[in-house]
């Protein structure tokens, strides 16, 4: 399969890389760690599986890399508003597009922008962080869930992930697994910036920080709930017991809060929190979790395509 | 009046001065800021009344003061645990006790350290800022609530402060009082450090932010009418409205956590947070921003004697 991969961060090095490991033809568009990756390749570092590609085609433009049967965009929500354009010379009417962004949006916003493509999303449980350019480290292997209304085509991705050893699955309800994702990123995410820059294991150790987890969780649920997807109330609990086992891991968020680049704050937390509001559930923790991170991230959000409410 | 004033930060000079000025007999105890004050007195620059006072009674320690009429306790909630030894050089059967401090807790604090003492507590609702040693700028003049259960003791202490131009008065319900000043520390100094270091002119004119000084503030509202306090919720926007006056301030909080002193986070968000729970009141927003700011202030207020939930 000829596949495009946008964006150079972890997710996108990570798959991709997988995948041409496996055989599939994959092309990255790279920007910044252009020469870094032309000339040194991509490494991972993974529990399961350490590897490093040599060769690896990398391109400028997406015009390069021309017409793909799949396009894997790993770049962050705070793009949304450039990737049309963006992905516009890979897409043609075959082209299924599998979006591995966080949170809630991105998988309408493609479908309106692409109405004759199949667009798939991919939800990631993983531990992953760009580490140099180039170079991804895999804590926790974790899974990759795929949806999309197209059965055939989330069906044949996650097939061609699991050939590629990923732990992939299709499932047919896109808005479930993102609300599983949700759980984890909502509080771990949200927490690592808002309580002044922290790794996971503060905020699981801290009984303070712990407790209003939970309890950003438990709006997380109710709020699921009122949609009518049913998170088992006991995913809490696992959860706490897996991130425990990831020691003092930073949530994506917060690396790019630290690196200063985009938060992606309407599709982590503005997009649930107005779910909420439409469904008319309270969810006070998440509303003043997210309007603390949209100020303390206000600055690189200011092109943020996505309007506030 | 025989006066002994704890505490050199801007409440303590602030009205220690005025009384000095109005021939009150005014001793000082200061520590870090002695040379200064020694040297070159106390400065007040206000709106309602600019002046200097030259020569001022210093002292290193309580029992060079002795015992006095009046304590007034200018220090922080959070030096609670070693007032009662502190002042105990100052205290006679017949001294009345009079805390400035914010928040819940001190007075019940003191009542029991000293049952055969006069207790009271003032709820200041002024702009202060001490710009350097014994210098307090006075930015919005406000006024002040003397509460206490000794009715004879709260009335003649709130006739010295009128004698001596301050805006004072005699106040039977000191748990009202010290809602309603809650009601403009909770959001305003709390958000000030939890949203990345802001004034309160951010606070109000940033959409989220002041939706946020919104939720917090009928929040307490409603904490206070589950304990029988009746706070017209008019009031909320008539603080809004104060407060656009104020411009640039920065809540005393935000001053201490700058200088790297300990805020007050127990008296003015953990008491008030563990009263809506044994109220059974819902508050959630201000259970996140306290947890938040206990983490944001976790270093400082190791030494705190007020126990955590």
């Amino acid at each position: 399969m000829r596949i495009g991969i946008v964006g150079a961060g972890a997710v996108g090095l990570y798959y991709g890389a997988r995948l041409q490991r496996a055989s599939e033809d994959a092309h990255f568009l790279v920007r910044s760690d252009f020469d870094a990756i032309a000339r040194s390749g991509i490494a991972i570092r993974a529990p399961d599986a350490s590897f490093q590609l040599r060769k690896v085609n990398v391109y400028r433009t997406t015009d390069q890399i021309g017409p793909v049967d799949l396009v894997i965009l790993g770049l962050k929500a705070t793009s949304n508003g450039e990737i049309p354009s963006l992905i516009k010379p890979m897409v043609h009417p075959g082209t299924i597009i599998l979006s591995m962004q966080n949170g809630l949006g991105a998988v309408p916003f493609l479908e309106s922008q692409f109405p004759r493509n199949s667009v798939l999303g991919g939800s990631c449980f993983i531990c992953l962080n760009r580490v140099k350019p180039g170079t991804v480290e895999n804590f926790y292997v974790g899974r990759l869930g795929v949806t999309g209304r197209d059965q055939a085509a989330r069906d044949a991705i996650a097939n061609m992930f699991k050939r590629a050893g990923v732990n992939a699955r299709a499932f047919e309800d896109m808005n479930l697994l993102q609300w599983k994702k949700l759980l984890w990123n909502i509080p771990f995410n949200g927490l690592s910036i808002a309580a002044g820059q922290v790794s996971t294991d503060v905020i699981i150790s801290d009984p303070n920080l712990s407790r209003l987890a939970r309890g950003l969780m438990e709006e997380v649920v109710a709020i699921a709930s009122a949609l009518g997807l049913v998170i088992d109330s006991k995913l809490i609990d696992r959860q706490f017991e897996m991130t425990k086992t990831m020691g003092d891991y930073r949530p994506s968020s917060l690396v790019d809060f630290q690196a200063g680049r985009s938060v992606e704050v309407e599709a982590i937390w503005g997009e649930p929190l107005r779910k909420a509001i439409a469904a008319g559930v309270d969810a006070p923790k998440l509303e003043t979790l997210y309007r603390l991170l949209r100020i303390a991230c206000r600055e690189r959000d200011a092109e943020n395509p996505v309007a506030s409410d």
